[in-house]
C-alpha cells in the first residue's frame, strides 16, 4: 500500500456520475488562516476521486464470495453501487489530521461505507421510506426481495465490524476497542436507527418544528460522519483535543450535508440524484425546506459550513482538504 | 455482585412458564467419568433458575429509557420477554469451566439475549417467517408496527456489543476484541444471517436434504449457542485447547436443540411454546421431522448429545453442569 495518498492528479474517471463536476466549479475557502496560494494549489477534485478509487478498490475485495450465495450477492450489489464515499474519506483525513498514516485507516473506511449502505438498505424497505430507487438503480429489495435485503442489511452491518478486526494492522487494542465502540454507538439507537425512528415516526405530521428536524439529521447523518472523523483521528492516537474538534466540525458538516440533501430532493432531479426526488414532499417528511424554504435552508446550510471551517482554524494549511470538502458540501449539486 | 454464584437452591419462581418443569423430570447424567453420587446432588432446576435471574436481573436494568421513546419501548418490550436465557447461562458455564469468575462474563450474557432476541424480532417480520406470537406474547412487530420492529432489531444487535463495551471489567483489551470479534461473526452471514436466508430461500421447496436442513440449524441456533461457550471461555482466558473443546460441545448441542424445538413444533401446543405450532409444517420448512419424522429426529438428538458429553469427560466432575444442560436440551417440553 505503498504510495496510495501520493498519487498525481489524474483526470475525471470515465463513467463517474455528475457529482464531481460541481467540485470544479468556484470554490471558496476563505480562511484568515489559510493563504490563497495554498488554496489554489489545492486541487479537491483530484484528493476526493484519490482516496475514492483507494476506497472502492478494498471494497470490490472486502467481500469474498460465500454461502449463502443469495446473501452475498445482495451484500455486494448494494455495495459496489456508485456512492460519494463521504464518509470513508473523512475518515482517512481524520487519520490524516491526528497525525497517522491514512493507510491504517482504510479498513475503517470501507467499514463506514458498508455501515451506511446497510442503513440504506433497511431505510428503502417498504415497511420504511419505501423507496426503489437508490444510487441509480433498483433498491435492494427490488432486486432479492424484502427478506433477503434485511438479512444484507443485518448481515452488512456485523460485517463491517468484523472487516476492521480482521484489516486493521499496528493499532493497539485499546484504540481499536475505541473504534469498534464509536462505530456500534452511532449505529443504534443513539444514532442512525434512533433517527430513522422519529424519522418514520414524524413522517405524515402536519406540525414538524426545527428540534424535530435536528434530531433527525444529527442521527441519521451527522453520526457516521462524526464518527468517520473520530475513528480516523482515535486510529491515529490522536489527542483529546483534537478528536473534540473534528468531532463538532463533523456534526455541523453532517447537518449542513443532510439540508442540502433536503434542498437537492426538492430541485434535482433523479438522474442528478441517483434516487426519487421530490420524495419528502409527497411523503410529508421533517426536512429544512418544509420548515423554512429553499432559500432559508441554504442560508442555514452556509451558517453551519462556515462554523465548521472555524473550527478548523489552529490546524493551518493542514486544514486544507477538510476546508474545501466542508465547501464542496454546499456547493454539491448530486 | 458477591456470591451471585453461591445462593442456595430456592422454589420454582412463581409466574414462570412450563420449561422449568421438564428438568424436574428424570435426568441422565450417564458418564463413566463422573461419580453417581455427584450427579444426584447436583439439582439442575436451582442452578438454571439462579442463573437465569441473574441474567434477567441485569436484562431489565440494562437499558436505560432515551429518545426517541417508541424505540427504546420497543427494545425493552422484546427483552423483557421470558425467555429461557439458555444463552446466558451456557456463557456463564463456559466462562466457569474456562477457569474464570462467571461475574466478568455477566454483561457478555445479556448480550447473547440481546442478539438473540435482535434476530428473533427481525425473523418475526412479514418479509421473513410472518410470525404473529413470540414468547407468549405479540410479535414486536404487531404491537409497534414494522419500521420500528426492524430498527429495534438493528438497535439492538449494536446496542448488545457497546452493552459488553461499557461494563465489562478488569478483562484485557486483545480478550475483549476477541469476544467481540466472535460475536460479531455469529450473527452475519457466516451465522444467524446465513442460516435465516437459506431457510426463507428453502421455505416452500418440496425437495430438502439433510445438508441444507443442517446448514440452517447451525447458523441460525448452532452460532449463538457456539457464541456463548467461545466469549464465556475467552473471557476467562481459557487455553485454546478448552476453547475448542467448549466449541464442539456447543455445535452438538446447537443441533440438537432445533432439532428438537423442530419436533416440539409438530407435537407441542401453543401454550407450551409461546409461539404459533405447527407453523413450520404449514409453511414447508425445512426441518428435521420433515426428512426424518419425529422418531428418527430424536434419535438423531439423542446421538449429538451423547456426543456433546463425550467432549465433557477430560472436565470431570466440573462438567456435570453442562452434561445436565446437555440432557436437558433432549428432554425438554418447551
Amino acid at each position: 500500500m505503498d504510495n496510495l495518498f501520493e498519487r498525481p492528479d489524474h483526470a475525471m474517471l470515465p463513467g463517474k456520475s455528475s457529482w464531481y463536476v460541481a467540485v470544479m466549479g468556484e470554490i471558496h475557502l476563505a480562511s484568515d488562516k489559510v493563504s490563497p496560494d495554498a488554496m489554489a494549489q489545492f486541487n479537491l477534485t483530484s484528493y476526493l476521486l484519490s482516496r475514492q478509487e483507494i476506497v472502492t478498490r478494498h471494497l470490490e475485495n472486502a467481500l469474498r464470495p460465500r454461502r449463502p450465495e443469495i446473501l452475498f450477492k445482495s451484500m455486494q450489489y448494494s455495495l459496489e453501487s456508485e456512492g460519494k464515499r463521504l464518509r470513508p474519506i473523512l475518515c482517512l483525513a481524520g487519520c490524516d489530521l491526528g497525525g497517522g498514516d491514512p493507510t491504517l485507516a482504510i479498513p475503517t473506511a470501507c467499514a463506514l461505507e458498508m455501515l451506511h449502505t446497510a442503513s440504506l438498505i433497511h431505510d428503502d424497505l417498504p415497511a420504511m421510506d419505501n423507496d426503489d430507487l437508490r444510487r441509480g438503480k433498483p433498491a435492494n429489495h427490488k432486486v432479492f426481495g424484502e427478506g433477503i435485503a434485511l438479512l444484507a442489511g443485518d448481515a452488512l452491518l456485523s460485517y463491517a465490524l468484523e472487516f476492521i478486526l480482521i484489516n486493521t494492522q499496528q493499532v493497539p487494542a485499546d484504540r481499536l476497542l475505541r473504534v469498534m465502540h464509536t462505530l456500534i454507538n452511532r449505529v443504534g439507537i443513539s444514532g442512525l436507527a434512533g433517527g430513522q425512528a422519529v424519522d418514520i415516526e414524524s413522517e405524515g405530521r402536519e406540525e414538524i418544528d426545527l428540534e424535530t428536524v435536528e434530531f433527525i439529521h444529527s442521527r441519521k447523518t451527522g453520526s457516521l460522519i462524526d464518527a468517520a472523523m473520530v475513528t480516523g483521528a482515535t486510529l491515529a492516537g490522536a489527542d483529546e483535543g483534537t478528536i473534540a474538534r473534528l468531532s463538532r466540525y463533523a456534526r455541523k458538516v453532517g447537518i449542513a450535508f443532510q439540508i442540502v440533501d433536503d434542498v437537492l430532493d426538492v430541485v434535482g432531479t433523479s438522474q442528478q440524484l441517483g434516487k426519487t426526488p421530490n420524495k419528502d414532499e409527497r411523503s410529508r417528511k421533517a426536512t429544512y425546506p418544509r420548515l423554512f424554504g429553499v432559500e432559508g435552508s441554504m442560508r442555514r446550510a452556509r451558517e453551519l459550513i462556515d462554523s465548521a471551517k472555524a473550527e478548523m482554524e489552529p490546524f493551518g494549511h493542514r486544514a486544507i482538504p477538510l476546508l474545501a470538502m466542508a465547501e464542496f458540501v454546499y456547493t454539491r449539486s448530486a
